[in-house]
């Protein structure tokens, strides 16, 4: 018998997103406002985010290293970033526009009674900016569904 | 002008996965120890993860909130749980096969000096269990690049 709770904590480490263009893919996250210490010729690009990280990497090399085929689509993951204030939701769809991703949904009340944004990265992965009312946002950013 | 860093903080606060069958996976999350409040009949499986929340969300229509075209593979995402010691590796990875994940790489050493495991959710979604040398693990299991 093993201790599942004590060993599988829900901690999710690592995020890596697949990418086709390591440097334009870098640079987009780094308009967002993101930092990075990676060097310019590093084939790992690692972002912290909160206690997790970020991490940007050869999406074929992802796949092989992953054990999965790639038919390059979505896959069926969404990340969001929530934010304290419908107006930021706004403001932070601007700085993703000028940024260079698609917005693929404007700015809008959602089905779930929040405020959101979807933009896609210059990968295809979808991101939300949303405000939700009925999270709670911690001080560091964090969400805590109390 | 925007304040990105301070707005677009590196704090992603939802993954959300686009499952098929819901209570197939909220019962495979739950095999492996996390825990959610979601009721019997919700829609949308939370799973406090950190300071993070971990979604499970029907796949179509979480393709079409996230305003992308679903074909069904992978997507180029990759999460992974780290883990304090390599046999920690070991232990959760008979965790996820004894909760109904196919084990696609079986714990083994990595070209970057560490010790992983892949596991394959039963919608298709990658994960890596880790023991990375190179990071240091918070008190609460997050991850600090230092």
């Amino acid at each position: 018998m093993f201790a599942s709770i004590e060993l599988v904590k829900p901690q999710i480490s690592v995020i890596t997103l697949g990418v086709h263009d390591l440097e334009r893919s870098r640079g987009f996250y780094e308009a967002l406002g993101w930092t990075t210490d990676a060097g310019p010729d590093a084939d790992v690009i690692f972002f912290q985010s909160g206690e997790m990280v970020l991490a940007l990497w050869d999406r074929t090399r992802l796949a092989e290293d992953s054990c999965v085929d790639d038919d390059g689509g979505w896959g069926g993951v969404t990340l969001a970033l929530n934010l304290p204030e419908p107006s930021d939701v706004d403001i932070a769809t601007e700085i993703a526009r000028a940024a260079g991703a698609t917005i693929a949904r404007e700015p809008a009340e959602t089905f779930w009674g929040g405020y959101s944004a979807i933009f896609i990265d210059p990968d295809g992965h979808p991101w939300e900016l949303a405000y939700n009312p009925h999270w709670e946002l911690t001080e560091d950013g964090g969400v805590s569904l109390g």
